[in-house]
C-alpha cells in the first residue's frame, strides 16, 4: 500500500491477507463476528482492480462501504458504483460480485444474512472484457 | 453539532431525529435497510451524553462503532468503553445500553440478529449516578 491508496479511509481492521482464487487480486479479510455466529459480519478491503468472482449467498447478503471507490454487479443488470456510506441488499440467490475501480482501493463490510438457507457458491471470475468497460 | 464533535467521523447517513422516552439526549437514525428485511441494519447517532435506556433484543444484536467515543454495558457487568472499530455482539435477552461519553458523539451501526425470534424490550433509564461514574 501507498500514501495515494484508500485504505486508510477504514474503519474495521484490516486483518490477514486472503489467498482465493475466488478474488482476481490481492485482498484481506478480518471477521468482525466469529464465522459461526447466526449473523456472520467481516471487513473486506479489495486493492485497486481486484474483484471476486460471480457468486451467490442462500440467504442473501448485506455490504455497508467504509472506503475507497468500486462496484457491485447483478447478473443481467448494469454495474453499480459504489463509495463510502453506500448501502447493497444482496437477495438470497442473486448471481453477483464486488470488487474495486481499476484506481481505487475499496473497503466495505458484509452481514451474511441468515447463513443456515444455504453456502456460499463459487462461480467463473468476471471477465477482463467485461470489468475494463466499467469508468 | 459544532466543529469540535466527531460527528464529522460518520461513514453512513445521519438521517432523521428520534424523538423517543428510551434516549436520555438527542439521538439520530437512518435505517440502512428496511426495518422489515431479514436482517435490519441502521445507523445511530448520539450526542454527547446521550445513551439508551436498558433493553434486550429477542435475537441479539451487534454493533459496528463508526465514530466517537460511547459505552456498552451489561447488567451486572462493568461498562465497555467504545470507539471507531470496535465491534460488539449482544446475546440474546441480554439486558444492556449503549450510548455516548459525556464528552464525546457517538456514532455505531446496528444489525439486528434474527428479529423474528422476539422484539426489542425496553426497560428502566441508565440512572446518572450509574453512568456519571463512566470515565
Amino acid at each position: 500500500m501507498n500514501a495515494n491508496d484508500r485504505s486508510h479511509s477504514v474503519v474495521f481492521p484490516l486483518g490477514e491477507e486472503v489467498k482465493s482464487e475466488n478474488f482476481s487480486g490481492r485482498v484481506w479479510m478480518k471477521m468482525l463476528t466469529s464465522i459461526e455466529s447466526e449473523c456472520p459480519v467481516g471487513n473486506v478491503t479489495f486493492e485497486p482492480g481486484c474483484r471476486n468472482s460471480w457468486h451467490t449467498h442462500g440467504g442473501g447478503q448485506v455490504l455497508l462501504v467504509t472506503g475507497g471507490r468500486g462496484y457491485y454487479q447483478e447478473w443481467g443488470q448494469p454495474a453499480r458504483q459504489l463509495q463510502a456510506g453506500d448501502v447493497v441488499q444482496i437477495p438470497p440467490h442473486a448471481k453477483h460480485w464486488h470488487g474495486a475501480s481499476k484506481d481505487s482501493w475499496f473497503v466495505h463490510v458484509f452481514v451474511l444474512v441468515n447463513p443456515e438457507k444455504g453456502p456460499t457458491s463459487w462461480l467463473e471470475p468476471v471477465s477482463d472484457d467485461d470489468y475494463c468497460i466499467l469508468e
